[in-house]
């Protein structure tokens, strides 16, 4: 719910300095403070013909299929990270999770919850954030929302996004598609994001190069799609790899066995992992996707990956089979461990 | 962004005491704790067959012809207040965001940022608020997410809601279709909301039925535009009737004088506004919709209004003039005074 303003024109031309200034009450409260914060900031960041009407809803042109609708919020702490920050992880979070259904996302709601005293340039370096990373994805944002809070205990912002796009008619995606036999691939290393988050933190030393893996996997998964053979995908953010693997095998009633030699982790994040008592395949991804794939078609869909940046070293790490049941690591040495969900007691507040 | 799991139907057949536990952060991590959360509690009061899917997104059929979009998030403090709560203000707040474009509100995704600590018996009763809420207004609960944040200062809960629903082909509503001559109408008392989320404070006494006006008004707005000469609607929420206006009127360029004698404020509002030093123009409303009509049909759409529940005392309060520009009000004594927009100092928190 935005209002309409009809000096967005005048208003944009302004040079406008945010630098001083942080986040009142009075930003949230409906009447002229707020009515410049959205002209002033998000107008100018995310401005295109639909948002720039500010009305009560954005109206879109006929959208054509069926359409794939996912929404999330975020909370991470702290809003900046190594390889990412809030704003980039609120599209691409939304994004990936219309991607993962086979939706091609095009638009996108924003609604920011403030907290009192969240510094106005920070919150323009996070807008900036999110609209570099429409741009690549594709994306546009159409409409919006503000609120504020008071002053509190954290660093002050909350992001929902909700995301919708077309999927192929024909296109059949799920766990009802995923068959005995089926090839698991992945995109790359696990654990990077959690890891990430968890050095910005800064309640430990660590050297060491760890970056979130934060990044838009749409046009990675279009990839993998236009090679035919792909049963499923999905992302496996909150509860990492093992925690996604679980709920297949849950729906599926199938199980998985994973080469632990083929699941790649890079040397940095068991560094994190060990010093946190975390374990890697239980820790967030923002840039991972599982494929499930026909094993006629799995060396392609690989090959097809791994022409995008965003799947240089995608690999198969497992395959679906009838039994045992469950998601079992091989280990190096050739014995199978269960990979149970967990209860959920890893790092709190990482997306 | 909501997980697999094959045990829905078990686990919705299971009795479930919720009543004896409250948030932990592990509901919002990803594992069997979320898990158990979502079904016994989210699956079990909006199920339906596309959300009980708990993909990542949820797919939609084909949504034939433009889609009005709109997203809310609420952080209305406290959670509960006479005449409503978060739940069914988050669900209202949209669904009339949506049809005040002329969209009739189909889907609805539902994101949740809850604060450790909550009780499960006041999110369920929430869900259930929901619920019926949404069956009431007619739209489906299509996909949602859930993050945990840790105890803090509030009663905790943000709720994000994103809707969506057709436009009719030829309708064309807005701020460039109001002529001057056309009728301003509204469809009942103004400031109830915010009286009633400031006496549910509790920071005074307050003997009197205050109640919030919160109500879904698509079918209201169905009604109204069903006779025609409607070029445009607005919900008078944040900022209330005084800035609804202004927005209008800063969109157009045309002035608009609205009768003092002809607007209805409750006695008990008037009340709590003398208390609180609030003017009840300025405060926000959450059943409310602010109908701008062709002076030649604008008695058949009040006729129309009047026959909806949320409606019975609908009526023209003033006119959209060529000058003078900005917003007016013709006093008892019959002198105009000049209703602006204020920056933004009425209660925080209200929605």
């Amino acid at each position: 719910m935005l209002p309409t303003i009809a000096t967005i024109g005048s208003m944009a031309r302004q040079s406008t300095d945010v630098g001083s200034e942080r986040i009142l009450m009075g930003h949230g409260a409906g009447g002229r403070r707020m009515h410049r914060l959205i002209t002033e900031m998000f107008i100018r960041r995310f401005g295109n013909p639909v948002l720039s009407r500010l009305d009560d809803a954005a109206v879109l042109p006929t959208l054509r299929g069926r359409q794939a609708v996912s929404t999330d919020t975020f909370v991470v702490d702290p809003l900046f990270f190594p390889g990412g920050d809030i704003g980039k992880l609120a599209v691409c979070g939304t994004v990936n999770d219309v991607a993962m259904m086979g939706g091609d996302p095009r638009h996108l709601t924003l609604g920011f919850v403030m907290r009192e005293g969240l510094e106005l340039e920070a919150l323009d370096r996070i807008c900036r954030s999110i609209a570099a990373t429409a741009k690549r994805a594709g994306v546009q944002v159409v409409t919006g929302d503000t609120k504020v809070i008071e002053h509190g205990d954290d660093h002050g912002l909350y992001i929902n996004t909700t995301g919708f796009g077309p999927v192929p008619s024909r296109l059949v995606l799920g766990t009802e598609a995923v068959r005995s036999g089926d090839a698991v691939i992945i995109n790359g290393p696990i654990g990077e994001h959690e890891a990430a988050v968890a050095v910005a933190r800064g309640a430990f030393r660590f050297r060491g190069p760890v970056r979130s893996d934060c990044a838009p996997l749409n046009k990675l998964v279009k990839g993998a799609l236009a090679v035919g053979g792909v049963r499923m995908m999905r992302d496996p953010t909150r509860g990492g790899l093992a925690t996604t693997l679980n709920e297949v095998t849950d729906a599926t009633g199938l199980g998985i066995v994973i080469e632990e030699s083929a699941v790649p982790v890079s040397k940095h994040v068991r560094g994190v992992a060990g010093l946190l008592g975390l374990d890697p395949f239980y820790m967030a991804n923002e840039g991972k996707v599982i494929v499930f794939a026909s094993t006629a078609k799995a060396d392609k869909v690989v090959a097809a990956m791994r022409r995008r940046a965003t799947g240089r070293t995608s690999r198969r790490i497992g395959e679906v089979v009838r039994e045992p049941e469950g998601v079992w690591l091989r280990t190096r040495i050739g014995s199978l461990r269960p990979l149970i969900m967990l209860e959920g007691e890893q790092l709190p507040r990482i997306c």
